[in-house]
């Protein structure tokens, strides 16, 4: 039997209605090139978003094409995101920090039929635009007074393609399953995959995002993305921070900038601020080099990757800042887990673990770790597999895909290794790529390079998996010695003795003088397997 | 074109899921006829709501059926609510404060097939059981050492059923639209009506109360709901609070004792309650009386009727403690609109008046008020009318009925008269069948009465329209005189002059001795209608 509540469809629209309604008089304020002090309100934010919507119909857009974005965190690319997905067309942000080949192979697999540029990125674009083939124009994303030349074809200025737009949309009532924004996941194997995300995933997320022990919004808070609307939604920030009405701060280009952040945090009263750890770094530097305080901020969220101790204990000690860790992905919007604030009884040593970890799934993310066969593994914290996720908020398959991205009983790989412990607490602890298969168990070769790095004479290290007759795969250890030190390789495997179980100790040692690494600066273990693919095992090796 | 992302239903059955995970130690503290310090953790709650979906499909019920519950805010109640409905059945709360035909008609309504039963409503069902044809057995609520004798056929004891079951069930993956609970309006014409709760509106509505702009529920509170479960799912608390991982204070029979709620507070370290004025009335009366403070709560949540301004008072000023107007309706699954605590620069007056209104819809609620012709007005906090909402956890038809409750365009008018401000706070004004209109335009007649009220001599007023050849309807004043006093009504009608609109002012004024009240102590103004039916307005009225 079914129920006989309303058939409401969850979509965008009634975030952007909800946040109109309600909250009218929200700020936002925005770093942009022609403009470093923008600022306006809701009200004007929806009715230029209104005013794009119709310049969008006029530039022949049909419901469902690619929309493609170039663009920083500021005022017109939140315009954009609402009125590319409310009027039923599919925002495609694309990361102008890929390689050009990249951003080509993205903008024709999207099939975009408009780029909306930064002027920052013209030259850019300018050298792509010929391999561009589903491109009709480009709009770049300035005013007349600031419109640069440029030698792309059919390109208009933003502002004047707003101004005699009239301020109010007809916005379509549309299913929540319509597609609403589009992402490319920047996988260093392969070419890059999009995520096409529905109106509904984007709804739930939003609500999972503002939940009190994940981002905690309030009306009466101010939010500071340092994350690019670029890179999956900007955490959907831009979608959460309205549907509760609180003030948004976009940094645009300036995200990597401590001067800037620290501005906009002191002048703007920012109490939330998001980002990757590079960022923190960058600010806590500022601050200190400058003895600057935020007293406004409360909190900060981390994610992208593992937060390191001693940015959270700076914000603490420092600035009375408390550090979230966050975890997520692109094929889930991103929020995964997040590491509440939690009341507890704990002694420091294990708060400061129970801390590092990725925290809790949110209430509607579904976690857990399988073995090789696929089997479930207990959540007692020790156990490790590959970790799979579902839940409404989840990629199912990529973007023009035949097939489902997800195992045969409806779960979606990670592809990350971790623990869960019992009371949910996720601990990744491998790349499923990188974890080394020895005798049908796991061996986490990030444990053993954090050990490794704690031994004298050790710059770097990588352990990686090498064939082995007997156990399917074993560890290698390969080390950069720190200037001027020669480490014996039987010495630092010794070590090993005692600080990890005795078949996780590597094999063999190598020592080398650099390790290939990504463009991003993290130890290639791809290229690091290939350029070791005719390594053999010593002889004497135990068996 | 349609996003890819995973299909999940949104279902009850997540929530139950999530909290098992994740916080299989959180507590649910319950007062009961059996036990008044009843203790255990979710971990067993799960488990027992597992023995209780194995002992529901013994008892032969099937998919959809509705399974009656009379019973108090406690653990069983609550086992009853994931057993039922996240194996597919129905869960129907019945109020026991309703009239005994009103029940007999709710049961056959309902067809429900069993009633589960607290020991202490067994007299009110003994009576009524030859009367309930659908029924095919009963449940006491109670273990073995304190089942009672009973006349009623077919009964069993809760504690026994449960007994022997294995504490693992396999849930069925439902649909989201399928039917979770059924609850009956207790209207005040006509007979009772079913809203039937659909998983997918229960789960919404979890995330909207979540909301850190409504209750804000964080994993370290103890939540103690004094608003019955037998009421608008106690206003989705026992889904909201497992969602989140916090403790559980049930108080049981025990909801209008200020003893035991006090006594629950300090013991339990309660930070939020939720309930009527009236039980806030009973604890403030016994803090008061033995000088008892509860130093962990840090908000109380009122709904149900208009907060008084004296209990806000006395909980701000005597206990720290914030009170939150919240509105909603049975129909709404109940939540509406919530006045959360919000920084801002008001002079003491218009907070005052701010913090008495209903507060804002929740993201998820669209409201509206509109005119006698079903156009919209103007949302400016003065324009008032017919309040109209939509959203997912909004009903669209009552149970059984042939027709959606909806008007043409596809909203639910609630039957109440409203202001809607710019920023979206509401304020209701009256009943939509007590607000008087006079020609084309209304007239609140609360605003009438309140203002009647404050006059010498006056101890009751009731403001009802009266037809009037010219205008309609007209305001007719009727009051009750003080004990004592025999105020004049001419002078009465006079005192309104300057302190309402001129229009506004009743044409005429009645002095008697009582007024009809409801069963719940409000003044029936259905009565006084028919009551003064043979009225006619003096010869002297002024057109």
């Amino acid at each position: 039997m079914q129920g006989l509540m309303m058939h409401s469809q969850l979509t965008l629209t009634d975030i952007m209605r909800h946040a109109g309604a309600n909250f009218p008089d929200s700020e936002i304020v925005s770093v942009t090139a022609d403009n470093p002090a923008h600022r306006y309100r809701y009200r004007d934010a929806f009715a230029r978003t209104a005013q794009l919507a119709h310049a969008l119909q006029k530039l022949g857009a049909q419901p469902g094409e690619r929309i493609g974005t170039l663009a920083w965190n500021d005022y017109r690319h939140f315009e954009l995101y609402y009125a590319t997905s409310c009027s039923g067309l599919v925002c495609h942000t694309i990361n102008p920090r890929l390689f050009p080949e990249q951003i080509t192979y993205i903008v024709e697999h999207a099939e975009d039929r408009w780029l909306f540029i930064d002027p920052m990125f013209l030259p850019l674009v300018e050298k792509l635009a010929d391999q561009l083939t589903s491109v009709k124009g480009y709009v770049i994303l300035t005013d007349s007074e600031h419109m640069p030349t440029t030698s792309l074809p059919n390109a208009h200025c933003y502002e004047e393609l707003l101004a005699l737009e009239p301020m109010e949309f007809d916005w379509p009532q549309l299913d929540e399953h319509t597609a609403a924004a589009l992402c490319y996941t920047s996988g260093t194997t392969g070419n890059p995959k999009g995520v096409l995300y529905s109106h509904r995933a984007m709804v739930l997320h939003t609500y999972g995002v503002l939940m009190p022990d994940v981002f905690a919004l309030r009306g009466d808070e101010a939010v500071l993305p340092v994350v690019p609307m670029f890179h999956v939604n900007a955490w959907s920030i831009p979608y959460a921070v309205p549907a509760v009405g609180a003030k948004l701060v976009f940094p645009g280009p300036k995200m990597g900038c401590g001067e800037t952040l620290s501005r906009l945090i002191r002048n703007e009263r920012v109490t939330i601020a998001a980002g990757v750890p590079t960022v923190w770094l960058a600010l806590l530097q500022y601050l200190r080099d400058s003895d600057t305080t935020v007293p406004s901020l409360e909190r900060v969220v981390v994610g992208g990757s593992a937060c390191p101790w001693r940015i959270m204990e700076e914000f603490e000690q420092q600035h009375g800042v408390y550090t979230h860790h966050a975890w997520g992905m692109t094929e889930m919007s991103p929020l995964g887990t997040f590491n509440a604030r939690v009341a507890n009884d704990l002694p420091a040593d294990a708060a400061r673990a129970q801390r590092l970890k990725q925290g809790r799934a949110a209430f509607g993310v579904e976690m857990r770790i399988v073995d090789d066969s696929g089997q479930p593994l207990p959540h007692d914290g020790t156990a490790f597999g590959a970790l799979q996720v579902r839940g409404p908020w989840v990629c199912e398959r990529y973007f023009k895909a035949g097939e489902s991205a997800l195992t045969a009983d409806g779960w979606f790989d990670t592809g990350d290794v971790a623990t869960i412990d019992q009371c949910g607490y996720l601990g990744i602890t491998d790349r499923t790529k990188d974890v080394i298969k020895s005798g049908g168990e796991w061996i986490s070769s990030i444990e053993l390079e954090n050990f490794a790095m704690t031994l004298d004479g050790v710059a770097e290290a990588a352990v990686i998996g090498v064939s082995h007759d007997k156990w399917s795969e074993r560890p290698l250890l390969v080390v950069v010695p720190t200037e001027g030190a020669a480490p014996d390789p039987q010495a630092l495997l010794h070590a090993f003795t005692g600080n990890v179980a005795k078949w996780w100790i590597p094999d063999d040692c190598i020592v080398v003088e650099t390790l290939p690494h990504t463009a991003t600066g993290k130890i290639s273990k791809k290229d690091l397997r290939e350029q070791l693919a005719d390594y053999r095992w010593p002889e004497a090796t135990p068996v």
